[in-house]
């Protein structure tokens, strides 16, 4: 998934790094990640994890796959083209599908110690952004499925626009979420807190990267 | 400014709303801002609101004038260009010396409380973000002063790739550091927190909008 930009290639060694240095920081200085644990901070971790590696590190493949399209040197065959489209829409719902187990993890996790839901800033963002990524993959969906090519080629424009939108708010969830978790008991100490914000840049430049790569992307 | 897809006019909308929440904010909820004061938490206040009004405003609008351009029917002419060249340029020479001091005004405070400065996720992507920026706006400079025509086409989408992307990171570190705020004491109620929450939210759309706009800008 080179380009001659290379933005892609960046985009992968940041995602990669980004997905590192957070299994080192669930693993070595948090006590892991389980869904099923008796231990609530185990059963939180199972949230930054899946909200990364499961969300938005495939909603980043799956626009890269489909940016990819645009950086070949010939025009692609239709059935290569639907192949591109059926893994874009394929890579989504694994995304959603993980997604909404790294948000039950983390109802169950307040659920455990007795604190309130959808309080926070990072929440308000995170849960707004999923909603309507629920409802950009309907309309994706529909689109592809009965859509004719006239008015597919009209919404086109504004489903690249949504999505790299959605990609933006994503981050930013990320971001406010490892904000919101430096906080709270109990607060790390200097190194974690570094492996902290090393991971959240690297989640900041996969973001960059992918919105960059796609941003090359011209509409046929 | 407002083109035919609306989404300049939503981003002038959000960008409104997001000044005034945090005015109120800092007006009603907290003890309003001045830099020469003794009271460390007013000297702090200059922060955000120079940050978001003085830094993020203004970058938007910088990048609202430019995108303004290929939304007209015509080809604009010559003279017009160059003006709105010099204008998307000052724009962020405010946007910058404002921030400059903004970013004062939070290690003025960190001195008068002994806080550690640049520990944060939220300051390190603020600081990041900040220096790429000076960087980008005198590659800018330098491109528009000396630049030949050829090179500065070539530039162009590199320029419009990277502004997008720091104006991006920009968002992430207004959000982030709301995040922060509302975990610093004195923490703030039910209200204080849902207002801190909702100027999020509007800081964060008009980050979506703006960069929406530029999106829909064609080089020409």
């Amino acid at each position: 998934m080179c380009t001659p930009n290379g933005t892609a290639a960046f985009a992968q060694l940041f995602g990669l790094l980004a997905l590192i240095l957070l299994l080192v920081w669930l693993l070595h200085y948090r006590e892991g990640f389980e869904y099923d644990s008796e231990n609530p901070l185990r059963v939180f971790n199972v949230h930054p994890f899946l909200m990364f590696f499961g969300f938005i590190f495939f909603v980043g493949q799956a626009m890269l796959v489909m940016a990819y399209r645009t950086n070949q040197s010939e025009r692609m065959n239709q059935a290569k083209y639907q192949t591109l489209k059926i893994l874009h829409m394929a890579l989504h719902l694994i995304a959603i599908i993980l997604g909404i187990v790294g948000i039950c993890a983390v109802f169950k996790y307040h659920d455990m110690i007795n604190l309130e839901d959808v309080y926070s800033l990072h929440s308000w963002i995170g849960l707004g952004t999923f909603c309507l990524f629920g409802l950009q993959w309907l309309f994706g969906l529909g689109f592809m499925l009965r859509g004719a090519a006239q008015s597919r080629a009209a919404m086109a424009p504004w489903h690249v626009a949504g999505g790299r939108a959605l990609f933006f708010m994503a981050i930013c969830a990320a971001l406010t979420g490892l904000m919101e978790r430096t906080t709270l008991n109990p607060v790390p100490q200097r190194r974690e807190s570094h492996l902290i914000n090393f991971t959240g840049l690297a989640i900041l430049l996969f973001g960059v990267f992918v919105d960059m790569e796609v941003g090359f992307y011209r509409l046929e």
